[in-house]
């Protein structure tokens, strides 16, 4: 039986991934894939989406360099929800740090837990690598 | 500023949030949150979520005992997504399984990636403690 039996695209054809870092565990972003961008993410190797807000298909570090090199792929006991290790390049964030998930909840507000690692006109201002 | 308004909730009131094992980084599972389930996930220190299929608040453990002891909420970037760091009581997964991501892909199928701990069956079939 092909995995794909498996999984449950939403109304939109989209299917949430969560990207892990396969070295430290670190959780580094979340975004959709739909169909043809898991077949292509399992055909090349590196991480490809569906972006909702551009209604556009895009690999991940397309324009940064910031590529993810896929090292496993799970999916959860629902079937709607991928869990995919990588090895990222850079920074993960568009941001310039190296998990999206950068800022924490302290108190009635927020604090930045990590340091940036680039600042995001040194990622976007030169040509992508 | 409260971290409320860094957040987006979805057109349905919803956000997807990682729950991760602040003990060993393993992500256990993924659901999805309403402000009131925020809201009371902060209050109380456990978490609780939103059913979408049972359209329905419930707080995890609350039929298993599995419960969930909340360390820290991280949001990213697009303030989109929720990172929960918990210590976890037992099994996340309802199938008996520490995570609800047991399964990988492996060529055109998919392989059992961890130990199952306990029976469903063996969960469910008495009260939660």
């Amino acid at each position: 039986m092909s995995f794909y039996e498996n999984l449950k695209f939403d109304a939109n054809g989209l299917i949430p991934a969560i990207i892990q870092d396969a070295g430290n565990s670190r959780v580094l972003m979340m975004a959709w894939m739909n169909r043809a961008s898991l077949e292509t993410t399992i055909k090349t190797g590196k991480t490809h989406f569906w972006s909702r807000s551009r209604q556009k298909f895009w690999m991940k570090g397309e324009t940064s360099g910031h590529t993810q090199q896929v090292k496993d792929i799970a999916f959860d006991c629902d079937g709607d929800c991928l869990l995919i290790q990588v090895e990222q390049v850079g920074a993960a964030c568009h941001e310039g740090y190296r998990s999206c998930f950068f800022r924490s909840v302290e108190g009635a507000g927020s604090k930045i837990a990590e340091p940036r690692l680039q600042d995001p006109g040194e990622i976007y201002g030169k040509p992508a690598k």
